[in-house]
Formats: structure tokens, sequence, C-alpha cells
């Protein structure tokens, strides 16, 4: 497999989520990874649009071959499944703009292609990133650490496709 | 009031219904309705792409002073209200990036300014819409109509505000 770049995105209305991979021949490389905070100050549209352009920037500054976003399934109530939705929304119009493919993973599988269990905590998720990616320290936040963990997922899955 | 103009959105996953009128200083002049519809054959971010690029082109050849949009607090399900999110978030974000203005409105809202009823049904809105506009015939499809019943409504509150 040629050395892929993938973008993992946890999207929220109040943090975003991201990290960055390349897939190497044995193993992955950390390139970045961090979160998008829209300031509480903007409007709604001001703050999906942060996301958006966050998104953006990034998908220009590393040329990720894929974007993986989580998807969630189970809602606390409607109005966080609107808001997520449109937290979502902002990232794959985002990947679709600049024509990158999108692939989505649920957390579950997430924790699954990164710890082996898919009701891992989120500490557990930090450490197994961390050993993964060969970083000094957890990734932190949680949200950059679940991204990551999207990331890897994908090369996972690519991986299994390439040796089928 | 200077001659504003309004774009009223009503989005949805597979018909987004848009409505453009001129404020004038008495009464309003229809400028452009109709619907985006993206293919059922893209991607779901390339779908929610397709709405955003739509509603850019609306506001780049009209530049509207302000979106109206649609916001639903009932809905069939979350699945239904993730969905819907998402092409909403693809219309606020057109907005957002084009520095346009973005008022919300509920449907019961819309009817109550263009026919006097929340709970009016979609003949009741498309019949007044076309008198209001003085259209020929009713608009169609029904999302056009409550996109321009949006408009109307925004354009009712801003009358308000002025003789205040």
């Amino acid at each position: 497999m040629s050395e892929k770049i993938i973008l993992g995105v946890d999207p929220g209305t109040r943090i975003t989520g991201y990290g960055l991979i390349r897939v190497l021949s044995h193993g992955y490389a950390p390139l970045d990874f961090g979160t998008i905070r829209p300031s509480l100050k903007l409007s709604q549209a001001e703050r999906y649009l942060t996301i958006f352009e966050g998104v953006i920037h990034l998908i220009e500054t590393h040329k990720p071959d894929a974007v993986a976003v989580e998807t969630q399934f189970v809602y606390k109530n409607v109005q966080s499944a609107m808001k997520l939705g449109m937290a979502r929304a902002a990232v794959l119009l985002a990947a679709a703009k600049k024509g990158v493919e999108v692939v989505e993973y649920a957390p579950t599988k997430a924790k699954l292609a990164v710890v082996g269990n898919g009701g891992a905590s989120k500490t557990q998720v930090q450490k197994m990133t961390q050993m993964l990616l060969k970083l000094s320290q957890p990734p932190t936040p949680e949200d950059a650490a679940d991204a990551l963990a999207l990331a890897i997922c994908h090369a996972h899955n690519l991986r299994k496709i390439i040796h089928v």
C-alpha cells in the first residue's frame, strides 16, 4: 500500500477533534492532531463555518486520501441529534468540497480497531493511540484521541482490503 | 424601509425549497422560487454539497439581505433529526460563508404570518403565497411555497421592527 494519509474527525458542536496519520508499510506515523473550537460568541451558523473552514484548512495542508468521520447512532435527544448532524455536515461538506473520500465509523468500531474492545474507555483509547503512534504521551484532549482512533480504524480496514 | 431582498429556504435531505422576494414599500415582489434536488446517485456528502453550492449560487445571483431558514422542533425520530440537521447546516454554512444574516422560523410561525393560522395546510400556504405575491398560479412544489412563506414571514417581522 502506498503511504496514504488519513484524516480522522470526531465532530462536535463545541469541540471537533481531528487526527492525521500517515499509513506506513508497517504501522503509522502521527502527522497532526488537535481540536477545532468555535468561539461561543459566534452565531450558530458562524460556529459551523469555523468547523467547515478548519477542516478545509487541514485538507489543504495535509492532502489526506480519505476523511474518516465518527457517526453516532445513539443520541441523548432529537435536539442533540440535530446539532450533531450540523457539526457532522460541516465536516462532510468540507471533504466533498475538496473532493476527498469520506468514510464513516461508529465510535464502537474505532474503539474495537484500536483497543480491541468496542466498549473501551476514553483513557484506554488515549493509551492505545499513544502506543500505536509511538507518541511520548497520550494524545489530549479525548476528542483528538478519538479522531486519531478513527484514522487508525480506517487504516486497519484499508490493510484488510489490500490483503484479501 | 429600503427594498430588501429575502431568501427563504426550507431545507430537506431530498428536496430543499427556496423562495426569493423583494420587500416593497407596500407588499412584495417575487424574484425566484424553486427547489434544489441533489441526485440520489451522489454520496451523502456530495448531496449536502449540492445544497450548499445551490444556496451559494442563489446568494451570489440575488444578493439577499437575509436568509430565513425553516427550523423544525419536532421530528419523527433521531435519524431524521440528524439528516435534517445536516441539510440545514448546508444552508446555514452557505449563508455564513457569504456573510449573509440568518434568521430562523418554525413552520408554524411562517404559516401564521402568511395564512394567519399556524396549523394551515400546505394548500392554504400555496394559495396565500400566490395572492400575496400576485402570482398567476399557486407556487409549486409545496417546498418552494413554504420557502416563499418563510421569506414573507421575515418581511412581516422587519416591518414590525421598523414601525415600532
